[in-house]
């Protein structure tokens, strides 16, 4: 194994990340540079969740930069966090680069990471960089949460009768916005302070896809109309493009990272009314007892919604 | 993104798994298959490690199998835990795959990871699986600990006057150990709970190297004794193959993912009459007050000892 060249070496790469880390949250009792990092989730259950970004599948470096790389390292993770309604306290990250990067590259991807874990005063409290004679780069963030006092809100719990509700507006994301969203962890907090909502997830697969996960672990269907998707600018754009409808994009392009609930038709009808926060709040259709997924479109046809979002490894 | 011929899909080996996972660890308020899993810690802080495996440099598929990888994947993260004083109490596992992979490997990686996880009754509480067109697979693993009532035993403990003990025998661990190790769990919440260690690090880097850390962190030198040091028949073994000497693969190595502990010489002699495991413990030097290492030979002769294991990305 030929070590890279890479001005300082590993160790002091370390030292430059844990001179960042400095004064870093209080939740951190021990930092970067031992062992472990250890933190103090205070009572309750801790979730956690990690995500590896492969260079090529993920993220394609002639498209975007180190930082951004870094941000959405960051972002795919918290997303997790936001979405089981928990408030994220701590990232660790591992990064695998080819024995040709520089130290450059490296701090790129870290100040990315930084410069959103910063906006949630989250730290990345420890690490691992490792180099390989693959011409790749890997990145895998596990991001760790805590409870705000109510139960983690699961993908099992939507019922019969549930307003579903997004956040944002959806499909196009590739164009850009996979790597500078903001994860909607403030937004998924306020929901769950005084919206009781009974499932939660993130769009990371595709609108399609997701409520697709939620139905089966719920055991139930849904209808949504199409009318009332939320199509974004980067959608019609795509479409601009390649042809395909903005509304095919909305359905299926994933990595939006917006937050798709469902809720009593009580609470969703006060959240969509409140509107809370900055980001858009669309209803979009109801929890069914039916197990499938039905779209009805402009001209009142109902047809069944495949999920249609990426599915990695997906099978033969 | 071309998906990868994978029998059942990501979601089928995503269901697979949670159906290995069922029945696990109470601490496991919520598994593998939504948002994130969610883990119960009790009181104190949780340490956290995570790293990455890359093909090629932590291990070569044509040498070790699929189920040794994951076996060794898991063995870093609670070696990590271990070294901190701390009890994992669950892994969470991120895997990229060559898309040309077949679910026979994935689940034989998955397999091992569980192997060594399940001698610890440790969770594997949850994970993400992706694919790329690259042809190298990737492993990263995060390991959760909690505390079992002492502090965490950091690198930046070491006293001048303690005494250096190591478990096990070192070097050489390329010739198989290194995937097929048994991370020192159990041994290091003995020391901690009955011996009162100063510091404490596992051995991954390499003896010369790991001191080193030590040394750093704590702001003292030490001086080992070369007869002292234990050396395994695997460095004796790649001794008789490369021609260097044995002492030097014991000394510079890594990965052999015993652990290096410092304590007051009254627990030290202890801890070594005790022998309280079946591992072996060897007190091979003292903590010195000198800020650098020494090694005094078998003829009595003082050098200073540099740090000889693999560094990645070493400086230029």
């Amino acid at each position: 194994m030929t070590p890279i060249e890479f001005k300082g070496g590993e160790f002091a790469f370390i030292d430059w990340i844990r001179r960042q880390a400095a004064g870093a949250a209080e939740r951190l009792l021990v930092g970067p540079g031992d062992d472990a990092c250890v933190i103090d989730p205070g009572s309750g259950g801790v979730s956690v969740t990690t995500d590896m970004l492969l260079e090529g599948t993920h993220f394609d470096l002639a498209k975007v930069t180190p930082r951004e790389v870094g941000w959405k390292a960051i972002g795919v993770g918290l997303s997790d966090i936001a979405a089981m309604g928990t408030e994220p306290i701590a990232c660790v990250a591992a990064v695998g680069l080819p024995e040709s990067s520089d130290r450059a590259f490296a701090e790129a991807l870290y100040e990315g990471m930084r410069d959103l874990a910063d906006r949630f005063d989250v730290p990345i409290a420890g690490g691992d960089v490792t180099s390989w004679t693959a011409p790749h780069v890997v990145i895998c963030v596990t991001a760790l949460g805590r409870s705000t006092g109510a139960e983690p809100v699961l993908r099992s719990g939507a019922r019969p009768g549930d307003v579903i509700v997004v956040t944002g507006s959806l499909g196009g994301s590739l164009l850009g916005r996979h790597v500078r969203f903001i994860p909607r962890v403030n937004e998924a907090l306020v929901i769950c302070r005084e919206y009781a909502p009974h499932a939660m997830i993130d769009l990371s697969d595709g609108l399609s896809s997701d409520l697709a996960h939620v139905a089966v672990e719920s055991k139930v269907g849904a209808l949504i109309e199409e009318k009332l998707v939320p199509i974004s600018p980067d959608a019609e754009e795509a479409s601009g493009t390649d042809g395909r409808p903005s509304i095919a994009h909305a359905l299926d392009d994933g990595e939006d990272f917006e937050l798709l609930v469902t809720l009593d038709e009580a609470d969703a009808l006060r959240l969509v009314k409140d509107c809370p926060f900055d980001a858009r709040l669309t209803a979009i259709g109801n929890v069914t007892d039916t197990g499938e997924i039905f779209i009805r479109d402009n001209d009142g046809n109902v047809r069944q919604l495949e999920p249609g979002g990426y599915e990695h490894l997906r099978g033969t």
